[in-house]
């Protein structure tokens, strides 16, 4: 296939650097100094300790035909793209932001673009403009949004490297929203206490406070199972217990977070349900000021 | 009176420029500059729109013979002081510090000082090195530490000004204790959300924050009339509503804040009970980050 992939973060590299293997793949970069580098060097991929480069073509401005393209920036560059992409003649566009705020979005979106949405498992580093560490070899999970059928491109994207598989499934919302769930647990404590995942469980105070966001997002997603759930999220901190999350490695390299991806569309949520949610309210307002390193006196 | 004041802060400045009316007052600070300064300007201190010249005595390091020695340093400056005052022949000492965790150090002192303690209710903002706003009249209410009698210098101290008075009273530490729930209902949320005091009433969820620190903190220091207290902590809210609480200027000013004599001594108090405390905690630490600024990666 042709392909184009809309972002040159981690998610953006690791996706070319290994579906350039099977297709034709160019990348939309936001900066021109990225695209060349990315035309100059290729990407450079570094997984278990072995480095490959892979040829791409790269530019900026989204412009040409695709048999597909695919959305890898964060969801606070995502209005950017959309206004860019409804220039465009119908494509299927496979959308791979973290969080669930993308879907409302998505769902306001007049277009006659054929929507997909996808959930990453793995674990990149973005470490240049052209060099990506894939740190946690996972999987892309995806299914159409919507109503859309998707035969043709599932067949396509089936033939992918043993690295880098892309399973389509139906369920991916439950997926996502267990996605939301984990993140909403784990990045906003980890980041306003600045430690490390693993600190959650081992600190009683710390998991009681986890448990009170736990129980906050359970009931605003209406999601059953939640012993399961809760057993999962500690799971996750368990086995992420050295990580430090991506939303206090956004604070530590003073990066905007996904705290609206995460806590904004719960929070969202939450008031179209009338629901309170004390504890998800006090995180995404004191992430804010952390984010923006608040140290000003008010007007 | 022959009174010595120890610290040029707020508390420190207006004590010095009230209590120079009616007696004889020396400064001690902690910066040469500032005492240089209070000698050449004395100390001006504005109350309503009215400004008053003060002269008193200042000078560093602390020496001569005081009927009276009044140590307004905040807590974390507390340990250096003391160990300052063990040279000095005995002194009777009004210790007037925030918080509770000074009582902790003063019961562990070992020495031939008498000790009072005193718990302040005036609004005070230092401006200069010389200039204080009295911004909320208010009253200085104090007791005997441990066991001594004080006939002598409560009679001494009622001769002072309509707007400085200060009253001798047994209960102190039941005030120090309200006092403490006051601020650690208001202080740490008011920080971490960058908000005015107003807004842990006027928002419910922050609100419902503020009721879980308040909850944490009356069950450590075992109060009585959790009702009342409750609505005194709301009254102070809605009567502070356009105020900044003292921690978030610290904060906004890159100053040290009252932190560990505030939270600190309720997390030791809890630790000691084996009571868990989760809010307090996780106030404790996120404000630790928003101090630091840790915007660091771990090592």
């Amino acid at each position: 296939m042709n392909i184009g992939i809309i972002g040159g973060g981690a998610i953006g590299l690791l996706c070319a650097s290994y579906l350039t293997q099977y297709h034709d793949v160019t990348v939309f970069t936001r900066r021109n100094e990225q695209a060349e580098e990315i035309r100059a060097f290729g990407i450079e991929r570094t997984v278990k300790g072995e480095t490959c480069q892979a040829s791409v073509h790269a530019q900026t401005g989204i412009t040409g035909e695709f048999d597909l393209l695919i959305v890898t920036v964060k969801y606070h560059h995502l209005q950017d793209v959309l206004s860019e992409l409804s220039t465009l003649s119908p494509h299927r566009i496979l959308f791979l932001q973290n969080g669930m705020a993308h879907l409302l979005d998505l769902e306001n979106w007049k277009t006659g673009h054929s929507l997909y949405i996808g959930v990453v498992e793995h674990g990149a580093m973005k470490m240049s403009d052209h060099e990506v560490n894939h740190t946690g070899i996972g999987i892309i999970k995806w299914g159409a949004f919507q109503h859309e059928a998707a035969a043709d491109i599932k067949k396509a994207l089936n033939e992918t490297s043993f690295h880098f598989q892309m399973v389509y499934m139906d369920e991916w919302k439950k997926l996502l929203q267990e996605k939301l769930l984990v993140n909403v647990c784990i990045n906003p404590l980890t980041t306003l206490l600045h430690v490390r995942n693993g600190a959650l469980i081992q600190n009683p105070s710390y998991e009681y406070m986890m448990k009170c966001a736990f129980e906050e997002a359970v009931s605003i997603l209406s999601l059953p199972e939640k012993e399961r759930l809760w057993a999962y999220v500690n799971t996750v901190c368990e086995n992420t217990a050295e990580n430090q999350s991506s939303m206090l490695q956004d604070i530590v390299k003073g990066r905007q977070t996904e705290r609206k991806a995460i806590l904004g569309y719960l929070l969202k949520k939450a008031q179209a349900q009338g629901v309170a949610v004390p504890h998800l309210t006090f995180f995404d307002r004191s992430l804010e000021v952390l984010e923006k390193k608040q140290t000003k006196s008010f007007e």
